[in-house]
């Protein structure tokens, strides 16, 4: 299985803009974290809904090529959230990713956001990834 | 009816780090366009799925902005993102808002996302705000 | 392209439960209409969801078919439905679909749902069917 | 907490047609039993996706009524399910059901579905739910 540190290496080189950490990787599993800072938040002082996103996208993404290796192009084909409560302004998200189904073509993830030290949830969203033939 | 340019002032003051232009504000509709940068992209040279993500939320946000005024601080209650086509690179994303239902506290939206200048959708989404009720 | 008689005759034989007709059938776009009885129908007299869930899942289904022929055995692999208005309890149910891909391995497709002779939907669904390799 | 029986005799009366068991009610969840008959089934000798739907969308329902009781007209506004296993054509659907917020006006819940046996879930929902305010 593939290193956080080699997966951390893969994000800042191919998404620049990316500053989250892999707290852990796991079978069919992967941990973010994402420090929170002024360009996060939305009006009424909260996470805006886009950083979520994009973690539940990222987190989904790491546990496959966590699974599979580099080597994975995959691509996400479909991204459902549910928006629950409001996040902390001064706190972290951690992102906790459960693969749910990696198949040859098709991986199904879910991923529930917290406030870092919350036991509720912010939000809870699921996807699925398209995973292309991979080249003898 | 709110104007564009109030709106994108709004937008400007309230998300610093936004940076689309609202291109037409219509009865429960709206348009955004996005230029695209080198930190829009991914490995593959095309716009990263959080980029679509975020114009989708947005471009409902507006469409409601624009119907009901500033006062409103709706929320997102649910995204849910269909990924279709690889979009272009080096082309802005316009994001097409229409919305299917109005109510008092709950706001439905589809949005079309396009390369500018293509006529078929690199990606669909559809959204739910949770409106909250008018202080009197 | 295949007729509406043979792709009904399709879904009576190997859906015996279904009951809807299609109305029309066009260039990746269906419309079906589904007749409501007692046991469509929900505590508060209105259809209940699962009876326009399957609608929407069986009219991208008539779409994809209608355009690629009964050898397809297209399976549902994401289904996405918005509710926004109460359905007519003596109305039949009307479905449009119309694909938005229709891809080699995957297809996307939207429907409306509406109360037959009224304007607003009842509901907005999109889906993603999987397409199996065919055979030479 | 309202019981199993009581429930059951609910949807009996409420919904003729489902004719699912509530195997268990605990704090915002429950699970549900449908056992499948030829009607369920689809083409290539599988339980047809709206019989996955329907179970999803009555799981989440139950969940809520187990813990708010049956004065709550609690009725659905968004379901979203991804397929992603062919369920057994012989077997009892399992859907277990966990809210993952139950607040005054807004319910969300995830589902995982099984071909009862299984470890490895057929299908995984989410979905939401608009609880009226109560009648004092």
């Amino acid at each position: 299985m593939i290193s956080k540190e080699t997966l951390e290496a893969f994000f800042r080189e191919n998404f620049p803009n990316s500053d989250f950490t892999i707290e852990s990787l796991g079978d069919k599993a992967a941990t973010l974290r994402q420090p929170v800072s002024d360009n996060h938040l939305r009006p009424g002082g909260t996470v805006s809904g886009p950083v979520l996103m994009a973690m539940a996208d990222a987190a989904i993404y790491t546990a496959i090529l966590g699974s599979l290796g580099l080597v994975a192009m995959a691509v996400t084909t479909n991204l459902n959230i549910n928006f629950m409560r409001k996040p902390q302004a001064n706190r972290a998200v951690i992102a906790e990713c459960r693969l749910l189904k990696l198949g040859r073509s098709l991986a199904v993830g879910e991923v529930f956001l917290y406030s870092e030290g919350d036991d509720e949830p912010v939000a809870h969203a699921s996807g699925t990834y398209s995973i292309p033939p991979m080249e003898e």
